[in-house]
């Protein structure tokens, strides 16, 4: 596809939400039925069927895509086989279609009225909405060793798919043994010289359809039980320590891709006073309520068994129809 | 899409489970860890995922695609804009490509053993798995009036959040009066121009306030006391003749959409002792799993919120992983 007609697609890790306080002209507010915070499978889905059950849906976020963007394949969302920016293109169009509107913003500040919530955005635009889907998804979790920091964007990465070209023929690792791990490994291996797996568990995690590709790839190597301590290098990565018990080895590299998990998106919660778990996941009923009047939830930022687009879609549609039963 | 070229696709609406008594010969079985029943969404999406976590997958099945085949266009399935036929053809091909095995058959017999289920077919094989997976789904209740086969997918329709949308400043009748033929009612208002609903007793059973709603709408008529008794049209649905006692009335629309129940498939389920609830509906936790060891539940024959493709898919996927995890 053609990324540079898909204007929306804009990949960020960040997102931010800086909560300060402004005076709010009542005349300058657009008014909608629902508003829904976050642009991935969740939020789009909740954007498609907002809109067909003919409520005035706003849909805001910095990125089109969310997490979903970054597979290079997919291969397991039912009906499609193709790159996460395809998809993610093919949902957003969907919702577009049936008049979802995207304001392309972030949320400054957030606030209850009477009918409601006033949402300010950074660009200083006002919307008011009778109900509200969270739909935040995740952040990707920091390994918080020295160099990580101090090396990001040169050597340091956490998104394999917009990342492993720069390490054609060159040696990476990536860090975890989950499924997004093994994936960003199996990508790799596709590009790079050679791909060290270091996982503190003894087993990986990940599906074993990509457990046998792993097995089968010659320039894989798997490094259990075992933590990265430090990233070495004067400009730039050029190597690793890593412990085994009280065995440490360096390994000479150029890249650390970090896979190590993600925690859900959340600082908004707090002024809404949603209920969250001592993980961070937004606590919502099987019908994705909260425990907040008016104020749903889906997709990665609520705990799931299975974090998969379509766990994410199917959870973005039953938001949007306890949204549509709420205001009705 | 060439249907010709689709040799699985092949609607029926009714399900058999001739539950009777043959003595297996152990030499004759073919041996699986997951053997899935049913091939409609939610069927087809547990053998994606199912044959990707490296399970050795059958799925047992007379019709591919169940319900969703009835859609003349499904808009919102995210990622997709088609009829329901290219959507399970999709979806079979890509369980097919990641190994999931097809049986083309029914279940005759089902009985338990010592490492899992005899699932004994109408075409006289016989298997074995480690684990179930039911995704059997529902059937809709027919109104068995002339005129409904012929116009099934020309403005007879079962399935208002599927279709509704089709309808768009038309006249459309709801022949019902429970809930979910009021429900079928409201969401139809906001698109269509006139909704009639037809209903053979004298007050709808529905929420209070939905009741209220009801009345409240402009665009809805209530015909109560009242049985259709013939849909008419040419190429499609132009009216619907109906009566109340001996008086007889023809109204010109465009849409019926028949919501007189529908019954989840579980006479299987009597046999594996699962739980079901008042309606019917297979009793699952969050992760699929039904009462009994190594047998999960997924799609229409669970009771949901919202019965949707996405929503089915969703649940396959979960009720894999379940059932992975109960192998592994």
């Amino acid at each position: 596809m053609d990324v540079k007609n898909f204007q929306f697609l804009k990949m960020q890790n960040k997102k931010h939400f800086h909560i300060f306080s402004k005076e709010i002209k009542d005349k300058d507010i657009i008014h909608y039925d629902v508003c829904i915070l976050g642009g991935g499978p969740a939020g789009l889905t909740a954007g498609i069927y907002s809109s067909r059950y003919g409520l005035h849906t706003a849909l805001i976020t910095k990125d089109i895509g969310g997490m979903a963007l970054l597979a290079e394949k997919i291969e397991n969302y039912p009906g499609f086989v193709g790159s996460g920016i395809e998809l993610m293109q093919k949902f957003s169009e969907q919702a577009i279609s049936v008049g979802t509107e995207f304001l392309n913003s972030e949320v400054a500040n957030l606030d209850k009225d009477r009918t409601g919530f006033v949402i300010e955005l950074i660009n200083g635009k006002v919307v008011h909405s009778k109900a509200l889907i969270i739909a935040l998804g995740t952040e990707k979790k920091k390994l918080e060793v020295e160099g990580e920091e101090k090396f990001l964007g040169r050597g340091i990465s956490y998104c394999a798919s917009c990342d492993a070209y720069f390490f054609k023929n060159k040696n990476v690792a990536v860090i975890g043994g989950s499924d997004s791990a093994c994936k960003a490994a199996l990508l790799l291996a596709g590009i790079a010289k050679k791909v060290y797996i270091i996982y503190r568990g003894n087993e990986l995690r990940c599906e074993k359809i990509e457990n046998n590709r792993i097995i089968q790839a010659k320039n894989i190597e798997i490094i259990c039980n075992s933590v990265p301590i430090k990233v070495k290098g004067k400009e730039k990565v050029e190597s690793l320590i890593v412990k085994e018990k009280n065995k440490k080895q360096e390994i000479k590299l150029d890249g650390v891709f970090i896979e190590i998990g993600a925690i859900p998106v959340t600082a908004i919660v707090k002024k809404l006073g949603l209920k969250i778990d001592k993980d961070g996941y937004i606590k919502v009923n099987e019908e994705m309520k909260t425990n907040a009047k008016g104020v749903f939830a889906a997709g990665d930022a609520v705990k799931s068994k299975l974090k998969q687009v379509v766990v994410a879609a199917s959870q973005g549609a039953l938001a949007a129809k306890s949204a549509y039963e709420y205001i009705s």
